[in-house]
């Protein structure tokens, strides 16, 4: 599982306030971990020394997951599926790392990442008090305005300051507002990650499911000033694997949740936003495996992205089967209803929430009557090199007005993550590109019709493929030196107003800055003010009881390792190399089922009977996705990876019952780089850490 | 999976006629081997001999399920739950063979069974002209009354000509009438059985569930004369697993399937007959478990009836879900519907399905107005014993009548079977059977309530456990030669009068048989003719391309080795013995996953990678225990031991996608023969069977 809801989801994640936590419910930040529930429900009570450690020894990658820092040097764990993006990138025709995995058996061996970025949460500071005294009493158009233009001032001020990358964080949903100041590592080098054959063994068919088989594991070292970075705060590894019941933590970025949109936004995503996403998506499939099948090179090419993109239709498809559930929405309408007989007492906030819910809906009749010309209205359509060529028509643009009024991306505070994205290293492969751009407006004209201006802006008539063709074949995009001289140019010289790439851009660009404006103040701005109301009763009612919805920022969350029935079967709690031998000879060793040589050579070498993956009741979602599972003592028993089939419900609501977070066991990982990956080292040196003295306060 | 629904569902299989098969769909009789269909959907065409010596090497056990033929000395191949109550009759508590497991390495130590039958079927007559002729124009009830009496004629006759058991075969209900000739088997002795530990792994919670790691074999000799019975027609077991895809048949003896029951018989199962079944059984397994938790001793006794009873539990509740899916009951609607549109150009016989249908709802109406009467009214309450004071008390009174009017276990035909239940020497615990009876009156009791007139007369306004205590404790027919005396002394003398069990038996004699007979003339007799002229609208339209309802008589499919899809999960058509032993890591070793010691220490000498179970979409149920599973050389690949929880379904639709039969590999038993139980002379006579040259005609 990956981030990536942001397409669709965005701007539905408006409305996302807090909710009443149940159980081992619940995406905790750091200034709230919730020790008394925790004790309750554990008995176990943490100490401050131990949630600061934990928030340091836990990152957030720029690629879209997490990891931990699991010793003093640097050494990183994530997921395989995390690293692929970088593997990719490093990969060539003749040596091809997503397929063949990677170790570097010493430092000067590791492999420098094009673009990864790690960042690690050093504070937080809560600026909602400036924030609501600035908006008092205006209306919702020019709060939502005053309100962007006060959080960029913000960070822009905090990053100077620091030197910190500061992000604004609105938490409940206008209920808080927060600046966190990550530190920002991006020297990060590779030390090792398994194939792609056994990292994600078994393939789409066994993605999002338990029991499962899968040694999901890279590990990366974070390096600064050359040399590897001295780690105080880390989670060392733990030989033993986690036992049934046992009360385990994950500390990781869980990307969007929705689970407190109103019942009205839960009918758009329903009917609507879902779906389309979902034909979408097919689309996007069935242009890139044309690509693909075009040749091994081609399809090597693909991968990554075919990958990043069937694991989007796996979690779309999950989520709108839990839309349609009758059940849910049924519950949501209940709890509009609990909302306001509790303020049965107060009648002005009740009239307040009242009007809300019909601000809420409104705003989303609106959104439904524009739907499409909306969903298709905030980006270029096309790859990683439309996304640029946009990024850079708007660049002089941006930057030229105050930092306020600038879209997001352009704030002083993001910019630096912004130049990193254009200056990436990183290959791009123009007939890629061209399939991608070529799928994307072949999309865009059947869905909005060869009338709508902004598919005229783009086609001008012409065929989509030829228009793809002429746009990525004549640009020069791909070339690094020519974008740098863009960006630091000015982008106003003769090459930039000739390349067809930029020519195009800026064509959409008008178009989409209509659209955009459009739904920002005629749908976002209801729903947010309405969304702070919501949230403003709630925390009335509630209290700081309850988490806010996930922005992928450090949140920490724990459960049980359990596991569950389904109609057909008992599903255990673990999974052993037993069964991945056993899953792999059923399918008679054939496709995703194929196990790297090494597997199956020293197969007679390895503790069969080990641990391989495990099943908890934490609550994570994507942007988990390489996050640790740590016990107690802070030891690392496994790197989270996915939920199973039944877990995807959980971008909506918490269900214990079914729902299931899934780990690769530590115990596998030393396992395997001892006995298959000749990595005697890399395992002594994950040992050793997990032998020092555990830190004081825990 | 084993059969025994008769208490529930042999009246409703009154309407149960033939339908058309679809793709691998059917239970062929074999008079009526469907080659042509078989060509086209298998490239395959069997001849006669081909389909002769199938019929001749399967046979019937009549513990309830059914068994091939793997070699020339009588050696039978059947499952270990079918074995089970036989283990259980020659268990002690010093020697409990259930636990251990049994092996004879000589013929000389193959232990004998104390009453188990097997059924070989020699002959099939047709005698529908007959039947017909002899009915004609008769009113239902007399035309019921009429048919049983001429059919117990001609079985009678057939028995005295032959020597053989011959059996009457209402086929495609009152479609067809036959007389099945079995040669009767009764010197039978085990050769080997799994434990139940492996037999049985995984327990309930695992029962009819797939992925399944089950070892469900057992293998017997039949002696005749006291030597191994000389075979010809046999199924040599095929040392290479099955393949994905291959075509398998099943040869086997399916117990009841209701596929055709009216829209309004259905209606009565779902509301009422399921419902009320599964409260019975959770009050017996209730029952007996109380009983068992008194000891160890207590324990070994109620196994076999638990085993029994929990399987039904599981059988009842995935039923009764089918009957639930609102989609079931509306096709089924259709087809009546349909039926009748079809018959648009004959308004006579369209005039009779209609007066058909209606009298079945009127049947139906009675049915549920006095349901849990007529539900319980059938049978005498409690275990084994009960059964046999019932069938004493009767012996006499009924053997003293025409055959043609006699109950039809005391039919001349059957008698010679029903004596030999009778006379089992089979060990009867009285405190064993005293819980059973106990738990029926108890549960008799509250369902029907003190008043009833059957209540009443059993328990005389008593507590029924003081009943039960004092009627079996008091009772002698737990002795064999008080039986037997019983038998052959006309029951007339003092001992039997005085007898508590006895004169509980003939109080409830006189109830039981006013409730029978009501049940017969109000419900079954108008159902039996209704079912009739469906099932002649139905020959009529469709001729004889459809395959008769399942009644333990038997029956050839085949299908394709297949897995499929569930919402959380690809599921393949095999399991390992890695999936075995990962199972058994899964959940700790502990309880039902817990593996026998061999199985621990042996693990290392045994091919972890070969196939264990495997799954197919042959179209079996119930009562195909033990059937094999073969290729189309006629070589054992399998041999049948269970559905999946999709396969439950079964018992009222064939389903393709999901629904699957699942088998024992036979290179897993022969693997686990030579590698963990020693037995290589076994494996050497299994091996040396496909050696031999291929029958000709194969």
């Amino acid at each position: 599982m990956r981030i990536g809801t942001g397409i669709l989801l965005g701007w539905a994640a408006a409305l996302a306030g807090g909710l009443a936590a149940r159980a081992d419910e619940g995406m905790w930040t750091f200034d709230n971990v919730p020790v008394e529930r925790l004790e309750r429900s554990a008995g176990f009570r943490p100490g401050e020394a131990w949630i600061e450690r934990v928030r340091l020894a836990s990152v957030r990658l720029s690629d879209g997951g997490s990891g931990a820092f699991v010793g003093p040097r640097g050494l990183l764990l994530t997921n395989q599926h995390i690293a692929l993006g970088q593997l990719q990138k490093v990969s060539t025709p003749e040596k091809d790392y997503v397929r063949t995995g990677f170790y570097a058996s010493t430092e000067a061996e590791e492999m420098k990442c094009p673009d990864l970025e790690v960042h690690r949460l050093e504070r937080m500071e809560n600026v909602t008090d400036v924030l609501k005294a600035a908006v008092e009493g205006l209306p919702p158009k020019a709060a939502e305005a005053r309100r962007r233009e006060i959080l960029a001032e913000l960070a822009a001020a905090r990053t100077r300051e620091t030197g910190l990358l500061c992000e604004t964080e609105t938490l409940y949903r206008g209920g808080e507002y927060w600046i966190y100041l990550y530190r920002r590592f991006t020297d990060i080098r590779l030390v090792f990650s398994t194939e792609k054959a056994i990292g994600f063994f078994g393939g789409d068919a066994d993605n999002f499911t338990f029991p499962r088989h899968d040694l999901d594991v890279a590990l990366f070292r974070v390096y600064e000033n050359g040399r590897p970075l001295q780690v105080t705060h880390y989670l060392p590894v733990r030989e033993s694997p986690p036992s049934e019941g046992e009360t385990v933590f994950v500390a990781g970025n869980p990307g969007a949740t929705l689970r407190l949109i109103t019942a009205s936004q839960f009918e758009t995503l329903r009917d609507l936003a879902y779906p389309t996403r979902l034909a979408q998506i097919e689309a996007l499939i069935a242009g890139l495996e044309a690509y693909g099948a075009q040749g091994k090179e081609q399809a090597r090419r693909a991968y990554g992205a075919l990958y990043g993109i069937r694991n989007a239709r796996r979690t779309v498809v999950g989520e709108l089967e839990a839309l349609r559930d009758p059940a849910v929405l049924e519950k949501k309408r209940r709890e509009e209803r609990a909302l306001l007989e509790g303020l049965s007492g107060r009648p002005s906030l009740r009239r307040d929430v009242r009007r809300a819910l019909r601000e809420a809906e409104r705003a989303e009749r609106i959104r439904r009557r524009e739907f499409k010309v909306l969903f298709y209205g905030s980006d270029m359509p096309g790859g990683t090199l439309s996304k640029l060529a946009l990024a850079l028509v708007r660049y002089p643009v941006e930057t030229a007005k105050p930092d306020g009024s600038r879209l997001e991306p352009f704030q002083e505070a993001n910019l630096e993550t912004l130049r990193s994205e254009i200056l990436s290293p990183a290959p791009l492969q123009a007939d890629l590109q061209e399939a991608f751009l070529a799928t994307a407006l072949e999309w865009l004209q059947a869905e909005l019709g060869p009338q709508d201006p902004l598919v005229r802006a783009l086609l001008g008539g012409e065929p989509p493929r030829d228009v793809a063709r002429k746009s990525v074949g004549g640009s020069r995009l791909g070339d690094l030196a020519f974008r740098r001289r863009l960006l630091d140019g000015g982008g106003e010289d003769e090459e930039a107003s000739s390349d067809p790439l930029l020519v195009l851009a800026r064509r959409a660009d008008l178009i989409l800055r209509e659209r955009t404006l459009f739904l920002r103040e005629e749908v976002a701005a209801p729903l947010e003010w309405a969304a702070e109301v919501l949230a403003g009763a709630r925390f009335a009612a509630q209290g700081k009881s309850m988490y806010p919805d996930a922005t992928f920022s450090p949140r920490l969350t724990w459960g049980r390792v359990a596991g569950y029935e389904i109609p057909s079967q008992t599903v255990p709690p673990f999974t052993t190399f037993f069964g991945l031998f056993d899953r792999s000879s059923a399918f008679g060793g054939r496709g995703a089922y194929a196990l790297p040589q090494r597997f199956q050579q020293g197969r007679e070498r390895l503790d069969l009977s080990k641990v391989l993956n495990f099943a908890s009741t934490c609550d994570t979602i994507s942007g988990n996705s390489g996050s640790p599972c740590f016990d107690r003592e802070g030891r690392v028993v496994g790197v989270v990876f996915d939920r199973n089939r039944e877990g995807l419900s959980r971008r909506f609501y918490y269900d214990e019952t079914r729902a299931r977070c899934v780990a690769v066991s530590s115990c596998a990982v030393l396992e395997i780089l001892e006995v298959l990956y000749d990595a005697g080292p890399l395992a002594a040196e994950l040992r050793a850490a997990s032998g020092e003295k555990a830190e004081p306060g825990i």
